[in-house]
């Protein structure tokens, strides 16, 4: 198939109409209203159903209401549309039903702006609703990405029965690049012989359900859960590095903002600065890995988010006190240039030289 | 005035009271519904309002009316109940708003169970909502200390124009202990100058927001926020040092958990090991003191939580690798005995030896 | 097609099905939540989509989305939930939107019972919602005419473009008998090409609204309703005669309460006393002709209702004073026997005479 | 008290807090949001409460939590607004809890206009809700009778256990005119013993319901509402007769139309036609008395109203086919002229001689 020249909302809905999700409920907000719209017209086609609930909270219930039936569902909204959706999430969580999430982040709190940002960190990867659990992350950094990324993120989700989200920002939302999208390759997934799609006399009736009254089925729920998360750790992390076996330096950047930083290092590289980037692709479960293999050697690092400082916490467990850990942000829906980002490179090799 | 024999739940309501807090809007749910209850009659009696809201959703945008007018206002939930209002809860902190929330947390995820839990810790200290903030968070181990932190909670909340959140679990709401109500000493608050009660000709209309769509005025108001942080986290911090002075090994605990910590202590002391315990106080801001007096000097420390591990990242980052962090959790409603925590300080000082 | 024996909900339900009604929009009560069931499972299987709405508002409005796709839509409810759709029902008749709305009547006012009942009739006929607007209503008093009449219920619907209201009541909707489904006849319809299906470069946006600012405009809009209304009353009144002709005295009733009147007016044949009955179908528009052909020349008129008392003003304004109109009802869920009504038709002669 | 020029709106809030209400809940809506920002500030001046509801829906049913607890409490709205009360208000009759609900009619159906209307005349008096029930209503045509009749309003629903509607419209809600506001005389009313209020060991809990499952119990309770609208029948009936003693013509017209018909009255008048208006003030319980003091000797009535005909079946009920009844209506916001109904007072004039 030929590459196409789409918008990023876009690309995000018909990736997943190639996922062969065919059901979507979602609300519009601004920066990821043409998501929507691109549904509406695009899964009646393909034997879909588009619905625009009255709110986020019936949206992520109806998400919960089609998967329950086995089907591929996803929802997607801006921060403060994925904030009313936290409960709902949460029960997906504990009723283990997959799904797909898209957050095209805005800058916050409150109402905020319209503009991109990375602030709705802590709320994926720490979990916003409540109850102990994690959802998979993916942050991808190009509409290409978004094609590739959905599919796993599809796939992640009907494997380990869980919500995955797909955190994207206004910039990626916004944007236009070519994309191609391919033949989904066939991936060997679980049956869904828990789906509620009726007995016709093959067993009793199929229950989904989050509420377990009995504290000891809840804690042996739990740790079914905890297990699954292991299993996740182990076989689903993603990441990129760039330029970072030499490196003395290394930025930590995801999604758009990691783009922006390459271009820094290139500038920083010409000036004979070894400089190198670890992109986590994957921001839960968060690689470890990259952090193994370079925080004895590195002189530091840098993290670079737009927000005023979330997952640089994750950067500090994973080196753990080895390195030191700088962190520069904008908020709001700033977006930090390559200029700022190699003057923050630079003041960091002159305080830690 | 004399100790009165009260359940946890009504303690946290009358200390509400006695903290001057006239209004409350909430919605019933097990395990904190005598809170509720008790507001419906209580403050009728000192000139206030209860409100049964129709949602946790309505409840949290009343709290957001209440608090623009300037009044001293509550609400409360357990855990699925505080997740439906992050939204409103990030709408606090964009409009700058103080006011009381309370999660009477019960196990999860989902509908979970309705016993108590610890597993919210995320949620309330890393931000559920969207955008770049954080809530001051007190955590009482004690139906006497939930009386004090009430006026700590209404006074931080004013003075520094936020929501706070009082982190209970079902434990403490549904068990009796003698409380004393002291007079509420005079403290000086800042004047609600911004509050939203009318001109009456003095100066132009106020208006309470968090839309702001410039993003440079966004990002100002974003460091305006980080600022204020700064001085909570400098001002605000609170925490219990208990047999930590000598200690060679710690165990970290909040909450209730806290107090069944303190029984494995008292008989590992009695077996000859000196064992300590840090009872953060204040979730958010984490006490990074504590750990920096004891981590050069402890041979490991362990995290107790009625979680699968939550807090025991805050442990991770304020130890910063200089001594290993052992963790134990229970989940879904069950409570750790001191003889499990026993035996889990005894593997420490088995492992660490 | 033979004879099936089916339960009334569901022959409702089938009936729709064979109008070619391909959406379902709801929310259960009783008695007809057998209808809500019985969609859920059979639309999918002809294509068609079924969606548990959030609430009867919600329902309403999702009608009121897909009747402007132009495709056929049906929602049902029992009485509050009915109350509940007055707003929604006042929007489609303003947008001029086909749609049918089932109301299996149960005993009110407010939660009331959940027995049959005929006490909606003022709320169906008159306009329960705000406005000046008529609703076609289509009462039938067997499982088999349910069956005839939806055929017509849709068509009425689309050839004016209005709601058209099927009034069942409780016993109606839980009874069985054998009814037959007929192929659909043929019936020449006005193509829908105000449905708001997208334009494709084949003239400007197609707009469906209620809302008319300029009061010239709206009135325009209501003096068009109004003769669509007059055309409706022409075309689309039905009724039954039964023992009417050489009648000394009429009972009037609809629905389910005209079979027990026939038991009472076949005891009084045998006593010799000339009764007959007329049966309203079409509720509005209400039938004037038997009236003009009997009031001259009856003693008197007998209204048997399940209600306090409505479709007698209908029968009193129909008759105009020319003959006395007496009434008989019963509420509550509570059902005529034809022995009281028997008694009650004595009574009328035993007065009249 | 000396007169106050008021605004329409602000008149009906102000009548309300003289005849002591002290609770109001609703939600903005053309042409009565004065109302709503009024009573916004007036009710906590007078130890009252104000509360903007999430929707009208949420504010009918804190109504009916308000009258439960034995308080006077109002709701207002317009047309859209009270459509979507209907299950509220038939909640209210079920229970008997008293109310004042306020509709500031405007142009409908649908969205319709903000432009004034008296098009809600069925729904107020036949019924917009489930179930056999009245509602008294009344029909102020100037701002001192709203002062006045405001008291009835309270007085009729504390009475009886019942709401009642004040039906006004968009221009009595927007006119100014100079109004007195006298102290309230002093009515016997029944306690409210079976308010919502504890039982405080002085007998069982008070109950207040409107689900009576037993059909015999709904039925007796329905007997109940029967004989209590008789009682209101007898009791509060009001109505103005103007130049009617010797009248050869009647005008039927209630609310502000009743006042322009006045002028079309003094020009007929200045012509020799003796003309004569019929102006009903309670539109339910409807006045029959002036019809029949007048039925058997005028030519003909001419109803005129700001619908497309609603009234008209009241007066044509009342006379009985006793004498011709004409109809002339405006729609859509369109407000009659003076000139019109005395063109439309010779037409009949005309056609009757």
């Amino acid at each position: 198939m030929a590459k196409v020249l789409m918008k990023g909302n876009e690309v995000i809905a018909e990736a997943a109409v190639h996922a062969n999700c065919k059901y979507f409920f979602g609300y519009p907000i601004t920066p990821q209203s043409e998501l929507v719209a691109y549904m509406a017209k695009r899964l009646p086609e393909v034997g879909g159903l588009f619905l625009q609930a009255e709110s986020e909270i019936a949206a992520i219930n109806m998400v919960y209401g089609a998967s329950s039936a086995g089907v591929r569902v996803m929802t997607s909204s801006s921060s403060p549309g994925v904030s009313l959706k936290q409960e709902g999430i949460s029960y997906l969580v504990g009723s283990e039903l997959p799904a797909v999430i898209v957050n095209v982040m805005r800058g916050g709190p409150g109402l905020g702006s319209i503009q991109p940002a990375q602030s709705d960190y802590f709320q994926a990867t720490k979990g916003g609703g409540h109850g102990d659990y994690h959802i998979p992350v993916l942050a991808p950094a190009s509409l290409q990405e978004i094609v590739d990324l959905m599919h796993d993120a599809f796939d992640i989700a009907d494997r380990y029965r869980t919500p995955v989200i797909l955190m994207a920002d206004g910039m990626l939302g916004q944007m236009m690049e070519p994309v191609e999208f391919k033949e989904k390759q066939h991936v060997e997934l679980p049956e869904k012989d828990w789906a509620t799609t009726g007995t016709r006399g093959d067993g009793g009736p199929k229950i989904v359900n989050s509420l377990r009254l009995d504290p000891k089925e809840l804690e042996e729920h739990n740790r079914h859960l905890q297990k699954k998360y292991e299993k996740i750790k182990e076989k689903e992390v993603r990441y990129e590095m760039y330029l970072a076996e030499d490196a003395d330096y290394i930025v930590v950047a995801y999604g758009t903002v990691a783009r922006i930083v390459k271009n820094a290092i290139h500038k920083a590289r010409k000036e004979g600065i070894k400089v190198g980037l670890i992109r986590p692709i994957s921001l839960w479960p968060y690689p470890q890995k990259p952090f193994d293999e370079t925080r004895e050697k590195v002189k530091a690092y840098l993290t670079v988010e737009m927000s005023a400082g979330q997952m640089v916490e994750d950067v500090r467990l994973a080196v753990n006190g080895k390195s030191p850990v700088h962190f520069y942000g904008r908020t709001g829906g700033m977006v930090p240039s390559h200029e700022e980002i190699y003057a923050k490179i630079m003041e960091m090799v002159g305080g830690e030289s």
